[in-house]
């Protein structure tokens, strides 16, 4: 039995290194994680060039791909054994609402939901004025972790869970919520090189987000933590009914199950 | 009012060039693409270095980045005024089940949808025998664009629209589908490149797929269109039950809506 | 017997179009170029991963690789037979006095003379009021060309050709010249990204060079072409005396030949 | 007063530790340094984006750029003061003959050449038996380091310097060499990816050398250190005769000095 961590900061992160500190309680620790930052990358697979592997140390990998590559390797490529168990992360930064679907973090779970091993995603939100202190939210995540070996995930489920920046006693529990929603402003930055070429920079616009009871963003503002369990069907269900009306389907919709 | 156009196998990929040329009819047309293969990418964005435009001729960009990039400056940074929908396709092969979420195709969809704007992923569905013709694709994504522009889309909903690959009249209709589900095979290659450097390449394993009524895979196998209205809330909401009588959480699970 | 073209502005780059037209007069022309831009590239090999030839038309090969690879492959690996002759260009801008040590285009023709196969490197010397006409350039290619599949090339050395930006009777002939010297301003600029993120931009510092007689720098500037003989032999010969004085040698210094 | 080192094995290379280490007692130690590995990139500069340095500890900064970035960066962008000295190495493998216009070792001191900053590259000559111990090797560096850092270079030249894997006692001197000759092999191999495509990947061939006495490869084959001083005129003088009584030039042959 081994538990396989990865993350998008890259293998010297100190979130993932406060993880597999934390993690080496439960079992034997194994880390597959990108050579560098890969953050953004959404759920990226690396199809048409080959990757490497290199062992940094006993137990610890970095590869230069995507944390999708990193899971994908690490439980079809890498060892003979599958991981009981997938943690990605500790993020530097939160991962809520829409967000997530940009998230290497999340997208590295994804990949092993779709292989069938169980996943955890786990992101620290930042507050400025707090040092980075990746712990408390590693021994949060033991404790989940430890829960999801004995009980087994949800069907088709993994796990996206995020952490105030607080000292242990200042977090106050850890909520069940759904994914909440951003509002994106306006982002991308116009310039010109040293050589006089035109540039565009994908920018940090003004971030928001709805402050909705019950999702990701509404309980990490209120120090706890969010647990929000996730899966790979995106299909809107709820339009079904308006677009089944639509005079475009040749047959009455069916898709609802 | 202009209409813009992505995709992930590159700027001069013939399904966009088919697209461009049926999405004529309904208005002013740009085209915003990367400038080569972008494949499997997922909802990659491009934060951490510039992006270049090049127009390589009247209303036609190649962008050395993602889809997802390409759909983000279309939008934010290379026009004034914002696009009236996005049709990101026609994609080489179909984007069906959780393929969905590596696909650059519908991502950049994905992407529209968060800024605001109505989207339509596309997708051929090849089978060797055929010839590649996306000629009927882009005659039926012209007739679905057409129809968006009018009534609008179901609210933070967007289209994700795989055609078999056959002629108009061996095409049997449109089929309002949900998202079905892959079959993974196992998929890591290891070998030694010349140097005597071990490699892993992930590999195309045997892939199969659950063949259930009112699914995108089960619609297209059949000779239909299939539509799937996707959001991008990845809440699974089913797993709430179960997951509220777990110990650990602070308060009753309250993320239910 | 053929001609392979190659050069470091990607292969549809009107400078290698242009030069692919006038060669054909000489014989077979193969194109094996860049799949996009790959300027100051150096003598840079790609060993740590594969490479992909995609055929975009007759003859015309992409590579999504160095200059220096290009020559590579169209040397050992894409064609049963070698080449006759290797000519890489037109660049876009002069390669003229140490720049020649950056220059993908100048490495292409080294890696040829490097497996023996006999190489001209090629360079507009842009100035901002011409338009950019790469015809007369190539024409001149053409005739040192022919020249060279008739006499060969002296033993271990290729050409570089810088051509200025002129009507063919406004460039006053060929000089046989030498190599000149750069004079290099500071370059660097120092910035912060979107994000806060502090990055460094390689710029372009106030460049001049020693207007020597008997350089290419010289010769180009009087409108002039400029035919430098290269080999890859970097031993500086003249600074032998003086080392050899030098305490630290076993033996007196008899690399001299 | 600092001195600088860098390399093109990636910043935590053994070879570059080894060097810091034993360079540490001739003054201060700054190390800008790929942060991954980059060995065959030749003399090629990051124009077209911008680089980032990041701090790693006290005076060693990793740079997403190649080792002419690195130099660059070092003289120019991230501090006030100019190196008295760049040192490159200790290489992983030799760099002699014609290899050298590859080596990303090489080029860094190029670079510093052309910036007017005195500077040594270093390789280690493997030899599969032994142990890769570098500190012999920097044990030499430093010596002559020391001897440049009294005496200055020869003007425009640099040292280029091979070390033969042995203990110190086993290391018979310092010859002075010029640049050997290569023989290259074969190189390219074709092959398949799991998807079907083709791919090429560039070899290790049979690689020989002409062993001639006075050479680089002639003395680090006999257990010597090989101390061939280079300078950037690429210019092959000895073919000004021959080349002279072609008939292309518009005058006589003038390059000579």
């Amino acid at each position: 039995m081994f538990i396989l961590l990865t993350n998008d900061d890259g293998i010297h992160a100190p979130g993932l290194v406060a993880l597999a500190e934390e993690m080496a309680a439960l079992g034997r620790v194994v880390v597959v994680a990108p050579d560098r930052e890969r953050s953004a990358t959404g759920h990226s697979l690396t199809l048409h060039s080959p990757l490497r592997a290199e062992q940094i140390r006993a137990d610890w990998f970095a590869i230069d791909g995507t944390p999708t590559d990193c899971v994908n390797l690490g439980i079809h490529g890498l060892f003979r054994e599958r991981p009981a168990l997938v943690v990605s992360g500790i993020n530097r930064g939160a991962n809520m609402g829409d967000d997530i679907t940009y998230s290497g973090t999340v997208a590295a779970a994804m990949e092993a939901t779709l292989m069938g091993v169980p996943a955890i995603a786990v992101s620290l939100a930042l507050v400025q004025e707090h040092p980075q202190d990746y712990r408390p939210a590693a021994r949060i995540t033991a404790r989940l972790a430890r829960r999801v070996l004995q009980s087994g995930m949800p069907t088709d489920t993994f796990f996206n869970v995020n952490v105030p920046s607080a000292e242990d006693d200042q977090i106050h529990g850890v909520r069940l919520t759904r994914q909440g929603k951003r509002i994106y402003g306006d982002l991308v930055i116009e310039n010109t090189d040293p050589r006089g070429r035109k540039y565009y920079w994908i920018g940090a616009g003004d971030l928001d987000f709805h402050d909705v009871e019950g999702t990701d963003f509404h309980a990490v503002h209120r120090g706890f933590v969010s647990l929000t369990p996730l899966h790979l069907d995106l299909t809107n269900y709820r339009s079904f009914d308006e677009l089944s009306r639509w005079d475009i389907f040749s047959s009455p919709g069916s898709g609802r199950d």
